[in-house]
């Protein structure tokens, strides 16, 4: 993986510095000290900052400023809107695009310090945290209410909700919760511009309908309208019972078949439908050693999570579905956790399926939304066009939410391959109504295709909206908008 | 409720006409006529689009424009921006606030003839349509799939969804389902600019992360940003069981922690959590002669409702949730329904209850969101103040959503009691953190209050997002951004 990204990533290599942004200079540094404290103005030992953790993108920022308060990020942005002195923010730096790393010299403004203020109120179910907040502490912060966070990641022990609102993070809770727009009611934010305009936005009710729902356009925004600095949201109530199972298709339509039978049957505590190709099952086995848990080698395998209340309930709303799955004909094969164990050994395939793909050789990794009937269409012609060339094309993703996850696998990087697979995948993929980004968004990795389906109207809409925000186009440069 | 409305829009006259914008002249018409047809040009017969379904606001449009698609909406558009004519955009009429009434003479868009286009996939639960098609319509359209639009309102036969996506519509499952936020995905919107600009935002995937998502600054947007003509979003499957209960509740406090007994007991299948205090209850009977479901008199009645795929769950869970309730103390009363007809009288109280304070006399009806803490203290703090002057002084609400229906009435139009009533109310809901207005929005009604509780920081960004989309400044004039 990391090895395709730093590939895409030369690719931005001729995006050349904006010579009209200052650069740093010791008077600001000493402006900077004054507002953050001299601890809190690095210039060195900054690798975690300037990094990201593929380790693919990598800048040159002159220095890191660790603010501790809103009004910190106000006075440091004001005075970086005076200078023009171009500014990346970031959280937990745990993002797959490059997003919140500079390109060329521009400081990093990293809010981890904003982590102090955490109120939730247990009858309406609404928190309001500091940006810097880790999306696990949180989650651990709520558990004793009976409450949880309505999204997780795989990197939730280190990404921050603030950079979750910036990037609009989907994860493995979507199905069942509902993205982040379903949750996000209000937030505190810092404009780049010669005031450090400091904004609240929304509130922290379920219904307000008093002015623009601004906080809404500061998720998927990638850090270039404003620095986050505060987020109230609604928390869910933290399910009793989890139930997994496991079932083996044969074909694609029937996988959107046996999808519509959970809606049906699982309906309100369905939470996950997980999918898996043979080869998929096939690399699982043969990179990490991890046998299937069904035994029929299945042309397709569906994981089926549930997340309700009632653990009796729950299970035999389970039960039903997959007899009705097994008798309709839908599925061939269908196995239902008894244990958490059980559970584990099938989430363990599916969560294993990312490492499976990089242990079998240089990959191609795709993160691509697609309307259903399209979804494994893509596959089969990326299989046409490039199985001479591929050591393995492997598909899993998030059926449910209609988010694929093809991975194309090679002996070694292959610039046959890459020219075979690139434009032509995101081509493809905007040609069948797809989006080219699903979860991970744009930042650098996907620069040179974030135009791909946005109609110029579009584009120029966009632009005039971020020079509201950001008057003096300071704010993450050389991104998106 | 409609004198109150009235009173209130009086208080507008003063806004005068801005002079800049062109009157309509017979050379526009003509423009009108070449681009919907003479039939679709009205300038007589159009009392039920120049005033609004409560009868308080009316404007004095020269004409009524009744466009059949996006491009015809586009050329009207881009004519009245040439010459600046102002524009009110009009779906389905049945707002309560007066914001698709023009103020003056400003023409009025209505959009209910783009109502052809529906597309639903079953797999994914997205549905396209056009932004004239009705509530009620959509919902029939989807249910034989087994699916259902995510809200629902009282004006449902006769709202269209491109007017609920414009007022960010709530309704009575939003406990439930959650915001339209949890459900818009996408849209098509005209802007009036002198090209008359066509946008397509936004797209028809639960995950997109390509670009700002910009068509969530439509919801609550009330016609000010620009046109809907088409709408994508997720719709849900229909529940198989509805199930309601009453509890009689001697404190607020109590309701509160019936609240948190609701979400940890129904949790998945929770759907409504109503709320009416016996002055409520009291008025229904004596104004309505609807007698009480519950006999023992109680200070507080709270009406549950839970929506989940299997009545025999349901109902174990719903009766779980009762026993805990009356055996913890929580509650002093509780019935669960054993058939429609009783729901339907549980929920006739409910609905009544604004007929019911109608019938009493003159109302001065209100819709605000408060924190929790607070909800109930605002009808004491109303009470202390007005009891003197009132007639009765009622609540009823969406206790789940933190949305207080607070009813104060008289024998007639008191000016002592307005006085003493605005903006005292206002601004007391603004200082204890809450929204004056939850789900109705600002329109014409709340203008004069618009601002409370906003920063000029807020004002001012909403105000450059406007001109943004409205460079001529020509939608919905006079209104709050």
């Amino acid at each position: 993986m990391l090895k395709t990204l730093a590939y895409n990533a030369r690719r931005l290599a001729t995006l050349a510095r904006d010579p009209s942004f200052a650069k740093v200079e010791a008077s600001d540094l000493r402006v900077f000290e004054s507002i953050c404290g001299s601890n809190y103005v690095k210039t060195s030992d900054i690798d975690n900052y300037k990094t990201d953790w593929t380790k693919a993108f990598k800048g040159d920022p002159p220095c890191v400023l660790l603010p501790s308060s809103t009004e910190e990020v106000s006075a440091i942005l004001a005075h970086c809107a005076r200078r023009r002195i171009a500014v990346v923010p970031q959280a937990g730096n745990t993002g797959l695009v490059g997003g919140s790393i500079p390109l060329h010299d521009e400081i990093v403004l990293s809010v981890k310090r904003i982590n102090k203020h955490f109120e939730f109120d247990e009858t309406s179910g609404i928190l309001s945290c500091d940006a810097g907040m880790i999306l696990e502490l949180l989650d651990n912060r709520l558990a004793p209410y009976g409450y949880m966070m309505p999204f997780d990641l795989g990197a939730k022990g280190s990404c921050m909700i603030g950079g979750n609102v910036a990037t609009s993070a989907g994860g493995i809770r979507l199905l069942r919760y509902g993205s982040l727009h379903a949750h996000l009611l209000g937030l505190t934010a810092v404009l780049p511009t010669e005031e450090g305009t400091i904004v609240e936005l929304g509130s922290a009710h379920r219904k307000d309908n008093t002015s623009l729902h601004t906080p809404h356009l500061f998720l998927g925004s990638e850090g270039q309208l404003g620095v986050i600095t505060r987020v109230t949201m609604s928390a869910v109530p933290k399910p009793a019972s989890v139930q997994s199972a496991m079932l083996g298709v044969d074909t694609f339509e029937s996988c959107c078949k046996v999808l519509r039978m959970a809606k049906r049957h699982l309906s309100e505590i369905l939470s996950s439908f997980e999918f898996l190709d043979r080869e998929a099952s096939e690399v699982l086995d043969e990179a990490l050693g991890l046998k299937p848990v069904l035994q029929s080698n299945p042309r397709f395998t569906i994981l089926v999570e549930t997340s309700g209340s009632n653990a009796a309930h729950d299970s035999e709303k389970m039960e039903k579905f997959l007899d009705d799955c097994i008798s309709s004909g839908s599925a061939s094969d269908g196995v239902q956790a008894q244990s958490i164990e059980e559970a584990s050994a099938m989430w363990r395939l599916r969560e294993s399926a990312p490492l499976a793909v990089a242990a079998d050789g240089f990959v191609y990794k795709n993160d691509v939304s697609l309307p259903l009937k399209h979804f494994y269409r893509l596959t089969e012609e990326i299989r046409t066009r490039c199985s001479s060339l591929a050591k393995r094309i492997v598909t899993y993703g998030h059926l449910g939410d209609g988010n694929s996850h093809l991975n194309i696998t090679a002996k070694g990087p292959s610039q046959e391959l890459y020219d075979r697979l690139y434009p032509f995948l995101y081509e493809w993929v905007n040609a069948h109504g797809g989006s080219i980004s699903a979860e991970h968004g744009i930042g650098q990795l996907k620069l040179p295709y974030a135009s791909l389906g946005k109609s110029p109207m579009e584009r120029d809409l966009v632009r005039r909206v971020k020079a509201v925000f950001d008057p003096k186009s300071i704010l993450n440069p050389y991104k998106s908008f």
